[in-house]
């Protein structure tokens, strides 16, 4: 991608400010410029922090253009996506991008897309949903500070620099990122807010008021440094003095939107609109006209390439005795404990370790322990930062806290993170906590994430095989960990392939197939035994990848007189959807049952919430039968005696009325 | 549930402290039964807030416990849910409790949950997920300040008192609650924290640093007051200088964990632990024994009944020309400036009202109109707050950004929230802005939310009719908005049902059904036109209830030799598997092809987004005809040429290979 245009002059850090002014303008050019051909984008969002980030660019950043994956490069991270013909215009400046492909901005096919994504190989983390950037660069700031740790020196090799906007600065997570920043004492660490005082729909919450921003971020631990953002000295004097700080720094830049060009700087109207053509050619005039200044930048020193982190380390995984019972959650603690010896691997856990174990990896290797606290979206997005950075980041939960950073999930595979996210007490099985605690709608946020992996094994043997395998599996990985103890159904060394499944019971004479995962398939193979008493043959499949499910058994094992879906999750989007699909596809003519949890539960034991949520062996048994004795639909429409719909008449009488009728309607109207 | 005891003392505003303090005594005896009662929960994080609960219960809460509905009464969010067994102590002391129902605590059938639910009619809103009860809080307070604007007083009728424990304050969404406790300027909003300085795994963050936690609090513009929280004089007067504060306040209370049992207070090693029977004989001895105070409680003033709003007021929807275009967001906001005569009605937006167009809204009732600014947690949680208090809230923002408030929106749901989420920019319908700011996974999300109703419009007659139905709708309800501008198809007045469905093309030489919603219902229009030009007959149904769905046309309309699916939206936990899995249960026997986003999108026009995606007119009509020229299958797996996980190839190379190769395995292995 590299070129290099001729008639450039060259700006270095020891260029003198007004210099670097010309630079500023180029930015200011070039965001307008590309956004002007495109034809949408944010060139006024990016014009007010122009001024910021030729500053650092010219004097501050430490970063070989050459070699974007060079350990001792800095890393910038634009919080505020939008502002991307910025960024744009400075990779230009940098000669990384060339004149011809800045213009390809928002372009089918190409890298320069609306908001920055890693496709770039200057992009640590796709950005575009507010508030993410903090700490997404708490977590690479982290990772030098492992990893030199890991060589025994104190020196971190790179820095961390983040631009944000204002108005995302009313987005909690921020202040969750900034006292992660404070606590590890991440000096250096550097976050520039551009404070336009302008959002998308006018003034911002708190406008122009760097008091009030800088009361806040002080009482969250940083150094404040309030400037005037277009004034090239206050800011290379504020980066400065940065370097030296012990504490995080928070730079509180006052500046106008659209600045530089008279006719919208500071105009409300002009957020997230390119200039029309003629309007472009005045702004550019005003400008000063197109520049070719190129930026040297400070060359990083040490090493040119990453030192790759040994991870052959012989891994003992623990074993579990055949028969016994363990609690899966406490089966991939002493896992993680083992993996311990990789020293890639770090695990995050939101205050909750002594309930998801991962307190045994703690006690293996507090260094790479990192307690996040009640804080989980900024557990997630240090996970991210470690990843970018080439940390193996496993993030641990009880599974319905996990909602609470769907949005940096969702944002982490945009990322091409490599994560594992693990979450415990899931389901009704949790017992008397009580719905709050309960996650019944994680499998269907997981399996939604583009690329993901989701796992859900029944047993400890099961969980220790899948801790282990995600350790090496790119993309996002889910691992759904039951609270409590049931039987170790699989010996020692047995395998858990990735889209695989285990037919756990089966002849050639079985009526009925029941699919299931993590705690029904002991309900399942319970409702075996009991079927088998009434002189009915059931066949058990252990579906513990659930995303990809394994399609060819899931069809071929379901070729039975009925099938039944057990599941400790709500009806949408988890395990029964996925079976239901791959049966539709393979248009399996047997009847159905899906049992799933259909109504709100309360607080009682797990045994009598899987039976309160009609998913227990005792009405896997009783599907089994009613779908067992009912005929052949008459009609194509079929499903007379479905029990797809079966429970949806037990609702709270919460949802409205004509909602039960019509959800019920795919089992009773057809 | 009332019940008098015998040979009970009252306790009322007037009860000198040492009587107070028996109270207190009283609290934590009753905590610690009703734990040991159910062999789990949280008695040690009740007692350390005993002491405040008796003062404010005593001396400072108005209630009517007979009325729990009375418009006068004042509001205690347990924000620390797991502190219930304090929270039903006092509702015993309340004597709205029996002594024998306190100990069915956490049983099969009881309303005394783990965490508090609106099961119980003295609850707001349901806690257990930490770091939601301000927001819920503020939600309720902003509710008073809009029933007495609207009757013309100035004066806020209840107050709103919550109770926060101290790990919880870590979660970022508390500081974006109090945040918009102080924009509104909630004077008498008061939260209570409890500072035991421990938390589930040990130590909090900050521990007793009640400094910290000032300088915070202080910072986002709240009144802090220090004190002892087991000196009840200092606790009074903080709870009296509360009703001056202009501004919200925020006590911050030293206290202890176990309170008043000395082998366990303040000991890390009982979080979450019930006292076993006889050391709960000790610590009950230790407290003096059980008492049989009840607290009389000061009676509100005023009206017994909430007044009935006026909702009837006449609203006349707006209509668009058939054949005209116009965007869905559009039609949404229209609609709801025409809805805006109903006094019930709030609007709320995370600072993008001139993209969802609820800024329409704020024209028509600006008083009505609540700005969140970017924290879409705080949104929802207003919402809730104001659903509690009677009122009927809309919160809108990007759909992509409401992963940001999944597990606001999954409490909500639990909480028996009356609210509609309105999430625009749905899919990769957006065009240049990609991925971050596209929402793929948003029908996962809200389908699996319990009781919840999910509806896509592809028009805007269809949207300003569901968005009108929306408005009388228990539950929560979802409307999902394309941003683009589209043909209107339907004629002003028709009707859209929940659970319905429109069949828009039909004669029964159909060959092929194409089930569409929202933008794909355009595209599936073009396909059938194309089809008609090649000689094949299609069937188009627009799903615009996603949930609940119209299970019976979708089981009688899909007897075609071919059945194609195409949503804009991911594969997982969307339109296709809810329509796959009627399919299945209905043993379709047509091939089926599953049109989803399965791809990583990048920056490109709407129409390239939805061609690369695979979903447009172009790919339907590509779908349909490989379906119809296939055989049928000659086994039963069939499936042979099955189209369901088309485009399964054109994945990113970031997921693993062999996720990629199990994950076509449905369409090509069997």
């Amino acid at each position: 991608m590299t070129v290099h245009d001729e008639n450039t002059s060259t700006i270095d850090q020891d260029t003198a400010l007004p210099g670097v002014f010309e630079l500023a303008q180029q930015l200011r050019v070039d965001a307008i410029r590309c956004s002007t051909a495109a034809g949408s984008g944010h060139p006024t969002s990016g014009m007010s922090a122009a001024d910021l980030m030729a500053v650092l660019m010219a004097r501050h950043l430490t970063y070989d253009w050459e070699l974007p994956d060079c350990p001792g490069n800095d890393h910038l991270i634009f919080s505020k996506g939008h502002a991307s013909p910025l960024l744009y215009a400075m990779y230009r400046a940098a000669g990384v991008v060339t004149d011809d492909e800045l213009v390809t901005y928002r372009r089918a096919g190409s890298l320069l897309e609306g908001h920055p994504t890693p496709r770039l190989p200057w992009v640590d983390a796709a950005t575009g949903s507010l508030g993410q950037g903090i700490g997404v660069g708490v977590g690479i700031a982290l990772a030098a500070r492992l990893r030199e740790r890991e060589r025994g020196t104190e020196r971190d090799p790179y820095r961390v620099w983040v631009l944000c906007g204002d108005s995302e600065m009313a987005e909690g997570s921020v202040w969750e990122a900034l006292d992660a920043a404070r606590r590890h004492e991440l000096g250096g660490f550097t976050v520039i807010v551009d404070v336009n005082r302008l959002g998308q729909r006018g003034p911002t919450e708190l406008g122009w008021d760097l008091d009030a921003y800088g009361r806040r971020a002080e009482a969250f631990g940083a150094q404040v440094i309030p400037i005037d953002g277009h004034d090239l000295a206050q800011i290379d004097g504020a980066l400065h003095s940065t370097a030296s700080s012990s504490r995080p720094t928070v730079i509180l830049a006052h500046t106008r939107k659209g600045r530089g060009f008279s006719e919208i700087e500071d105009s409300p109207d002009w957020h997230g609109k390119p200039l029309p053509p003629e309007t472009a050619e005045r702004a550019i005039a005003e400008l000063g006209g197109l520049r070719r200044l190129r930026v040297a930048g400070r060359a990083p020193t040490g090493e040119k390439a990453a030192a790759v982190a040994d991870n052959q380390g012989p891994v003992t995984l623990p074993t579990f005795d055949d028969g016994g019972e363990v609690a899966p959650r406490k089966a991939f603690g002493a896992t993680l404990a083992a993996l311990a010896a990789r020293p890639d691997l770090v695990v995050l856990d939101a205050e909750v370790g002594n309930s998801t174990y991962t307190n045994e990896f703690a006690k293996a290797c507090p260094e790479r322990f990192l307690e996040s606290y009640i804080a989980e979206q900024q557990m997630i997005a240090t996970a991210v930062g470690l990843s970018a950075a080439g940390f193996k980041p496993f993030a641990a939960t009880f599974a319905a806290f996990l909602t609470r950073a769907h949005d940096f999930i969702r944002m982490a595979a945009i990322s091409q993170a490599n994560l594992v996210v693990a979450g415990t007490h899931c389901g009704v099985e949790i017992g008397e906590d009580g719905p709050s605690q309960m996650a019944l709608e994680d499998l269907a946020m997981m399996r939604a994430i583009h690329g993901s992996t989701v796992l859900y094994p029944a047993d400890a043997t099961a969980t220790a095989a899948l801790t282990a395998t995600v350790a090496d599996l790119p993309g996002i990985s889910y691992l759904r960990l039951t609270r409590g103890a049931y039987p170790v159904i699989y010996p020692a060394g047995e395998e858990f392939p990735i889209g695989g499944s285990k037919t756990l019971r089966r002849t050639d004479e079985d009526e009925v197939t029941i699919f299931a995962a993590g705690v029904t398939v002991h309900e399942a193979l319970k409702a075996h035994d009991e079927l088998q008493g009434l002189g009915v043959r059931a066949r058990v499949v252990d579906l513990y990848s659930v995303k990809p499910l394994d399609h060819h058994t899931v069809a071929r094992e379901a070729r039975t007189r009925a099938v039944i879906i057990a599941e400790d999750h709500h009806p949408e989007g988890g395990l029964g959807e996925a079976v239901m699909t791959t049966l539709a596809d393979h248009r399996n003519p047997a009847p159905l049952a899906h049992l799933a949890v259909r109504h709100m539960p309360d607080s009682r034991t797990p045994a009598e919430q899987l039976d309160a949520a009609e998913i227990s062996a005792r009405h896997i048994v009783r599907a089994a039968q009613l779908l067992l004795s009912e005929q052949q639909p008459s009609d194509a429409s079929g499903a007379g005696s479905s029990l797809v719909g079966q429970g949806l008449d037990r609702h709270d009488g919460h949802a409205p009325p004509d909602h039960q009728q019509h959800a019920e309607g795919g089992g009773q109207e057809a």
